[in-house]
């Protein structure tokens, strides 16, 4: 069992991340890189412009090669509609024998026949060539435009030049995030430095993803490298645990892609025989955190939003209630536009819970909106409510914490709010 | 079991909607009134201004009453979290003493505790006071702003008001209809006249809703009245039936209020015996084509649209699948904005289908949108994209035909398309 992470019982999350050094400093999306932003030993990136997208300034072609095999294993959209690159990463992870991660962006292989399965092992079979290895050595990942095949002359000179660019730089790790990105303003990396039986192990990932969103559908991607050596049922294992308390507690706008992905890779460059267990912990617990960096700077990115919005539910009689609540309260499109209107507004909170379809008791919810108190065991609280509105309205993170009366269960998601600025960008970009 | 209403399988709905006479020919959003907007027989109404609203133009208190008890049946939201009226009108439904439904609109009962309670008793003792009856034998339905008590003072005096205005004639209905709107632009009314047994028979039903919406919680509420005889059990079945084929068809916003609910009133003034296997399944058919008139026009003046959706699911492999499918469909805001910006979007659409969490094949998956096929058994079809665009663009009704080639089930829902209005209704009212 995963240990619960350390923030999702913190109080001060936010303001740590907040105060925490941020590597776009102008930018509200940006990533803060807790401890580096390094790649792992044994990892070289690279992020080309390989000329799908139209704009040359704008990378849309990233490779990762580790040295040595890797353990990986994958976690994809439940999507019974998936495209190619899914189809053909199932087959592999979790395995053993992985050297590499192909992804592109500007045109997805979102489609399910021949044709695509073919795009995406020639992508594999492509990256292959750079160490000499076998096409099933190889995952890949594709994000963008959905209803055209992939230019495959232009994917192959991409993989080329990224090919002759690997590097180990953090600027190669960069790159190769900035070449998954789509409709995302920044990049999102997140790292952290651990020393485990006294040997330094990186856990280092990167992340797209910005909603479901124009100009066709865009997807949630993520690659989370380690140099330490993890098993690959193990290494499944402790990604499906963290996945589970990290990308699968956000919302942009409940659409799910075709095409998400999230891959861990292990090489063991750091150290060669598998953690003790007070180590695997140590581990589970950084890849958890990675993961929730990530999984948080999406929403904090999502197209049009206006505040990133934390939603803890405690007092649920367990993890799944909890989760209903928090899910249906994240994705009621009355309470983002209230967010987004800076409305303190209780009875759009309390109705959505009264619909998640989770027994409880009315008169045993409290609702507090940042600091204030609003709404406290089945009644409305007097409140100040200008103050309150205006601590929505002058930061970019508002929390929204339910109490229940259930039991002990609780959990943290993120979602955004939901502005005129989104629905403009999906619906008008004809014209 | 109510046999599938005739316009489920009638593909020319659409037009022959558009055909027939509007009430309001300015508005989209009108209903038609197919064959009579006359009050059943024995049943009296009003609408008057109490005060509850701003704005004294518009009515916001009704009564219906009839001269003899009433069987009564009553469809509630499933929200956990409930108004008085709904607690109270589900200790009376189904019953067969009824007498009369007291309304409201401008602040709802949305309260849980014992204030609530006391409003809601308190509103049907002086609706009772009408027939000299007991309160036991009033329904009460309350709609509009939540988060204050109701004004007691002004809903006694509207009572009374009431009381005096009741009338049969199409202007009092009218009345009662405009008295429980709220954001709605147009009052929702409907009926049919049926000869059941060389008897006439008419069923009427009223209903208002434009949305889970602003100001803070706006809700459905429809009455359905008939002067047919029918046993509460009966009637109970029966609307239960014909919600099933109606309210349970449409979607906003996804956002369940705590006050929806849906009342059917036979009284039997027409023919005091229980009718004939054949005409009550005339009347079955009636019961759930106003329904049906009623439901769509909820969509159809939801906040901020510019299009009614229909959406209908063949060849799923059961009716909880085709539900499934057309939900999903109705609720993604990639959907909805696709089809406010005119965008004949098939990844939108077929990724929707993805996961609605039912089992199918997506090589079996095909698509029109209005006449367009534009998706076939997995695969895009080349269209004439720019006229596709226009016959969304210039028609205020999309059809999306889903064909899913699993089995023989169906159904049909409706919904409405994601404005920059909408957002801005519920976002920036505080502005």
């Amino acid at each position: 069992m995963l240990a619960k992470p350390a923030n999702l019982d913190n109080p001060d999350v936010c303001s740590r991340a907040a105060d925490a050094p941020l590597f776009f400093a102008s930018s509200y999306a940006s990533m803060h890189l807790s401890d580096t932003h390094e790649l792992p030993l044994g990892f070289r990136a690279a992020g080309v412009y390989s000329g799908v997208k139209r704009n040359a300034k704008k990378l849309d072609l990233s490779l990762i090669v580790s040295d040595v095999p890797c353990s990986a294993a994958g976690v994809y959209t439940t999507n019974r509609v998936f495209g190619a690159p899914i189809a053909w990463n199932r087959k592999l992870t979790p395995g053993s024998d992985l050297r590499a991660v192909a992804m592109n962006a500007g045109v997805a292989n979102a489609c399910t026949g021949e044709r695509g399965d073919d795009d995406a092992r020639q992508m594999a079979s492509l990256a292959a060539l750079t160490f000499n290895g076998q096409a099933e050595q190889v995952l890949v990942l594709s994000t963008g435009v959905i209803g055209a095949f992939l230019p495959m002359d232009k994917i192959a000179a991409g993989i080329d030049l990224a090919a002759k660019d690997l590097a180990t730089s953090p600027e190669a790790l960069l790159a190769a995030a900035r070449g998954i990105m789509t409709t995302d303003t920044v990049p999102k990396v997140s790292g952290r430095k651990l020393t485990l039986s006294g040997k330094a192990v990186h856990v280092t990932g990167l992340a797209k993803g910005a909603a479901m969103i124009a100009p066709r559908m865009a997807t949630m991607l993520a690659v989370i490298l380690t140099d330490a050596s993890l098993p690959a049922e193990v290494a499944q294992e402790i990604l499906a645990e963290a996945v589970d308390e990290s990308f699968h507690c956000i919302s942009v706008d409940g659409h799910m892609s075709t095409s998400d992905a999230v891959l861990l890779l292990a090489n063991g460059c750091a150290c060669a025989s598998p953690p003790r267990p007070d180590d695997l912990q140590e581990l589970r617990t950084a890849i958890t955190e990675i993961c929730q960096d990530l999984a948080r700077a999406i929403p904090a990115d999502g197209e049009g939003a206006t505040h990133l919005v934390t939603i803890d539910i405690e007092g649920a009689a367990d993890r799944a209630a909890a989760r209903a609540i928090a899910r249906t309260v994240a994705e009621s499109p009355l309470v983002k536009t209230a967010i987004a209107g800076a409305d303190p507004n209780w009875g759009r909170i309390v109705s959505a819970v009264g619909y998640a379809d989770v027994p409880l008791d009315p008169n045993q919810i409290s609702l507090w909106i940042n600091d204030a108190l609003i709404y406290e065991n089945g009644a409305p609280v007097t409140i100040d409510e200008p103050r309150v509105s205006a601590s929505i309205k002058e930061n970019r993170e508002t929390r929204v914490r339910l109490v229940v009366g259930r039991g002990e269960a609780g959990t943290r998601f993120w979602t955004t709010d939901l502005t005129t600025e989104y629905v403009r960008l999906n619906a008008d970009y004809r014209t």
